[in-house]
Order: structure tokens, then sequence, then C-alpha cells
């Protein structure tokens, strides 16, 4: 019998993918995806931009498209994101990607060999663990505080490890909610610099904001080439178009071209031209809006009735934004076993820590939950849920 | 300064990029890219089918979608694609990909590990050659006769080697346009099982057919599982959608899909609805007659003017179908300096036959012609300027 690569005895989808299923059985309230809002899609925009696409440029939709992107999206994204984020970048630093996945997976590709060491918040988005495992390398937490990143444990990691690369979220992190202040942006960016480090800055949720005024990316702080930004039209205009972005050295930019170009040649040309055409009529700050607004509501009203139902003594992180609420239950706890009961007797999900550690035990307390994808309604209800199940399968 | 991992040192995709760069100045006629001809695109039936997809479905079209591939298209494949060629196979054993790229983009990941030995064609498609080489595996040649591999050959180099994998496209094959019989594909299937080899059939053409009996595909033949069909819809309906399909066993997708995972997520799921809907409307069989047609006048426009303009004893294949023509020149030749000289003094470009051997020497001599790009008028044109380049650059 056949036998598989090495890289794919090292990772297993099988965290994520349960995730999934999950939340296809419509009685099980899900607070375990990361997804969007059903109700947050423009739906008669997109398919008005659609029409104009193939009537105007049916064609060039229709035939090869070039691996860095649609030109017109690579520049809808500097004037309308990167620049007014305070990015002094030119459309040389920008490639268009399917999705963020693509662009975490090429910054591994051209960046990772076995043996290389990556630090990574500690906890951190579940995917790129495990993705850094098909890669050989070597994954050292960094201790978060309140606000993220620790620059002193930072400091003394990068000396310890002399790390390839830093993996970060910086803004509404996933998992925890957490936003790194201005100051250790800076910071991070000179460390790596003088470090020779590769920052790795995943950004889906900074345009997610509900509170608190905007922090630029660590990229804007960047003098070196050593931050690579990677971003996605996922959480702000839609996920099933698979679109996102890469803002990065040119030098860096070249070779992730030629990965790309072996994954998949270039991203859906439509999927860009949407994106575009919608930064183009200047539709997304309106868009923002409603959809800050909505979450904001689902945001607080989970957090209002986590005061109610979640058990004395449980830490939760009121994020200023993003997706996600990252809760610690107190005493003798494994949300891993505790979710398999939600499920399957109180119809309701979350994702537990475990798979978010380097360690998984350290995650043994700890549940991801996701405040974007139901109606409030479905929250307080969602959380009645849990009530019940801590209090009849667990003693605090 | 950063250093990039070990495998983009071992990779440049200058030639493809070089070949897209000369047909971006509309003054070169080229022959170089392997692009459907823009007048094959049905535009209007996809944009209504986009919209329908956005009017019934819009919501479900623009949420995340499951890596596996949307079951609207996995179904129509099979009913459309797969059963038709005679293949016995369920909605499990079919996944959707971001193109063919991906497709075998992905088998090299769930299959190689360094040190491994791939059998190839020879000539073979240089993409993928290339991307043999960030897998650090050793591509071995395959002599190919006027109807591809040659069994013997085959069975030695198996004994030799022992590879892990066979990479072959057996239908209409880039670059060299010619097609295996099927004894020998039963008998490749026969060998691959015997001998615990993987085969890749890469097989975006095969639907392009304009003389000749349809052949069944390896995939047909396979008892044991270790065939993976790679198919496309970028010849048949549209690159620019970015779609493509796998065909293999359920064990080997469940890997692919991990790894899928990983590289995009999923595969943007307008295009996919729009490859689904186009088969389930039964647009396919009609569609094909007129592309067939249109490449058909396109082939043959080529290969009259070739016995007219090119030197007395060049030899060309005449392939059934596809989109490429494989010349070798007379003499002492040099075909990647022919190309400089083409698109600088004579506006015409083609590709160079070195970088579709494993050793580039092989291929001074030869150059590929794609007919399915320009209208009779410019291959007419094109093929003259050949002709001048020929008669003013070199002595036969």
């Amino acid at each position: 019998m056949y036998s598989f690569s090495n890289r794919m005895n090292e990772v297993s989808a099988r965290a994520v993918r349960e995730i999934l299923k999950l939340t296809a059985d419509p009685n099980v309230i899900a607070f375990s995806a990361g997804s969007p809002a059903n109700e947050a899609f423009p739906i008669e925009t997109i398919q008005e931009i659609m029409n104009e696409a193939m009537e105007k440029n049916g064609t060039k939709v229709l035939q090869y498209g070039i691996t860095e992107g649609l030109d017109l999206l690579r520049e809808a994204y500097l004037n309308h994101l990167a620049v007014p984020k305070g990015l002094s970048v030119s459309i040389d630093n920008i490639m268009t990607t399917t999705g963020a996945t693509q662009g975490i997976h090429l910054a591994c590709d051209v960046f990772l060999d076995p043996g290389d060491v990556v630090l990574v918040e500690s906890p951190s988005f579940l995917s790129t663990l495990m993705l850094f495992k098909k890669y050989f390398v070597k994954c050292i937490p960094l201790e978060m505080d309140e606000d993220g990143i620790m620059i002193e444990d930072l400091e003394e990691k990068i000396r310890l490890h002399q790390p390839k690369m830093l993996y970060t979220i910086p803004t509404f992190q996933n998992p925890t909610g957490k936003t790194l202040p201005e100051e250790r942006r800076k910071k991070i960016a000179e460390l790596a610099s003088e470090n020779n480090v590769i920052v790795l800055e995943d950004d889906p949720y900074g345009d997610l904001r509900y509170r608190g005024e905007e922090i630029s990316p660590i990229k804007k702080f960047d003098q070196s080439g050593h931050v690579i930004l990677i971003n996605s039209f996922s959480k702000i205009i839609s996920p099933g178009l698979r679109v996102g972005a890469i803002v990065a050295d040119e030098k860096i930019l070249g070779k992730m071209t030629v990965s790309k170009q072996f994954a998949d040649t270039h991203t859906t040309t439509l999927a860009q031209y949407v994106c575009a055409e919608f930064l183009n009529r200047n539709l997304l700050p309106e868009h923002l809006i409603s959809i800050r607004q909505l979450y904001k509501e689902r945001m607080e009203t989970m957090l209002n009735w986590m005061e109610v139902y979640f058990p004395k003594g449980t830490n939760y992180t009121k994020p200023d934004g993003g997706l996600f609420i990252w809760a610690e239950l107190p005493g003798e706890c494994n949300t891993q076993e505790l979710l398999k009961k939600a499920v399957a007797d109180y119809q309701v999900a979350f994702v537990p820590g475990a798979p978010y550690y380097i360690n998984p035990q350290d995650g043994r307390n700890f549940m991801r939950l996701n405040f974007s994808a139901n109606t409030p309604e479905k929250i307080q209800e969602g959380m009645k849920r849990l009530s019940d199940l801590f209090s009849e399968n667990h003693k605090f």
C-alpha cells in the first residue's frame, strides 16, 4: 500500500474539521466557527458589480490572469486600505491571494526550512500552529499579558532561540481578542530588523473595531522590509469569494509570486474584481459601519449573558473588536471533554482551548466563543445552554 | 538580511513568467501561452448563472464553504464528466480545487518526501517539472515514441528506481500533443498497482478532441486506488474561474483535503457554482462541439502553414486534440536563442524546448506552438514571421 509524505503525518486537521462539523447541525447553537454573520453580506451590491464585470470585462474575467493579482484590486487595496493605515508602500508591495490562508502558507513556503524556530503567541490561531508542523519547524510560545506579546519575553526568546520568524495576530487576536499597543508594535518592528526576524503579521480582523482608537499595523513601523502583512476580505466583505492581500517587500513578493504560481496560478479574477470595485465605489466605509454595529451588539449581548450565566470566577476577555471572546473557567476543568457533552446533550458548541497551545495541557480550562455568527436571541439561548452544561457537569 | 527557504532556491518561475510576458505585448503574435481563445468564453451564459446563484443562494455563495468542494459541483462532475468516461466512482472520490495547478500541488504535498523518485515523460509540462524541484525529489525521464510512454522503458525504470510517483499527461500531452493508447493505459494502471507507484494523471485537455476516438483515462483501469486523476475546467469553460477537480481514492482525498485546508480553505464558491450549473444545464456538450470546431480549424491552419513555412526536415506532431504542436527543427539549433530574436526582430513568440526536459540540452531543437489563442489570420501571419526568422537566422 502507498504511504503518505512525512509532512502529512505531522498534521491533522481534525480540530478544525470537527469545529466545522459542529456548525453543520442547525439544532446546535455554534459559537465555534469564525464566520461572518449571514446577515452581513452585501448580496445585491456584489451581484451588481459582477454584472458590471461580465458586461464590461467578460473576456478578461474569464481568461488567465497574472499571478501577482488583478491590478485593479492591487491599486484599490493600496488607495483604500494600505495608504489610509499609514503604510508607505506602492502597488509593487501588494499581491492578492486566495484568502489570508494562502498568504500565510506562501510566507511559510518561502521562508521556513526544517528545524527553523518560529515564535508564536500563546495561545495562537490553531490552523497556523498546525501548518507550522508541516514545515518541521520548532514553535516557541510567547507569553501574553492582557495586551498581547510582552516585549521583554520576546527579547529574551529572540536571544535564546534566534528565530527565523515571529507569527503574530496583533489586533483582536485569535483566539483571545487582545490588541497589541502601538508602542509594542514599534518595538517589534525594531527587534525584527535588528535580529533579522521575519514578522508574519496576520490581520484579518483589524477593521472590525467596536470601541477605542484605531492602531496602525506593525507593518507601518517596518523600516527594513522584515514585516509581512497578511490581510483578508473574508471578514469585511465575504469569505466565499476567497480573496486576501499581502503587503511586503518587493523581493519577498517576488518569491511569493513564484510560490503562488505553483499553488494555484492566480486567484479567481471575478472575486478579485468584486473586492476591487467594492473599494473603488467607496462602499467599504459605510459597510463597515453597519457590520461593526451588528457585531458590537452581538458581542455586548454575549458579554452580558456571560456575566449572568458563567460560573463565578470565570475570566474572560472584553475585546475592542474582532470576532472572539476567550474564557477561562475556574477549577479543575477539561473543555475538550465538556465540548462533547455540550454538543450531545445541550446542543451548543464552542472551541476548546487545547489546540491553540503548543502544549495542549495549557488550554484545559479555556474556550473560544464566537459572537458574530449568531443573532442576539440565539446568543442568549446558547449562553443559557452553556449555563446548564456547567451547572450539571462541572463543580467549580 | 533575511534568507529564503532552501526550496525556493531550487525553483525559478522565470521560464513560465517569460512566456506570460511575451504574450502581454499586443504586437507580438504569441504561440507561447496555453490560453483558450478569447472567443471561446460563454460570457452571457456564465453571467446568467451567476445571477441565479446570487439570487437563489447569495448567502451560501458568500459564506465559508467546505474544503472538499461544493456538493453541487462534485455531483455534477460525477454525473457529467466522471461516469460518462467510465469511472466507477462516487462523490466521495471527488474534490474540487483551485485549478488543476492546485490538484498537482496537493498530490505532491501529500506524497513526496525529499529523495523520492518521480518518473516523468520526456518532455513534460515545465511547471510541474519545476514544482518537483521544490519537493527535492529526483526526476527520471521516460522515453516516448509517437504514442507516448513506452511500457518496456517504464517497466525497466520502475525496476531500477523504485519510484514513488509517475507523472503523466496521457491525452494530447503538453508539450507534444501525443496520446497514449488504451492498452498502454491499462498496463500503466497494472504496473502502478503491482509496484506501489502513485500515478498522477494530469488531464486538462482530454475533452478537446478534434479527430479519432475517445480514450478512457488511466483512472478507469485503476483497481487499487493508485491513480489520481487531475482535471480542470480551465480549457473547457474558463481559466479565470480557477476551478479544477480531482478523482482519487477516498483515503488520498482525505489527506488532500487537509492539505487544501492549509492552502486556501476552499475554492471560490461562485466559481464552483458556475461550473456545476454549466454541467447540470447540460450546456457542456454543445459548448465542446463549438470550441472543438474553433480549435480544430486553428490547428489545421497552423499545420498547413508549417508545411509551407517551416524548414525542410522539420519534424512536428499532428495531434488529435489539445492545444499544442511540438516541432523539432533540423540541424544545429538553439531555440532559446532563436526566441530572443523572434520576439525582438520578428514579433512572434513560441516556447523553446529546453525547460520541458530534465536535461535542458535535449530540448535545443524543439519548440512548442500553441494554436488555440490566435485567429487563423494571425496564425498564418505568425507562421510567415517564423519563416523569415528561420531563413535569416539559421542555416539548416
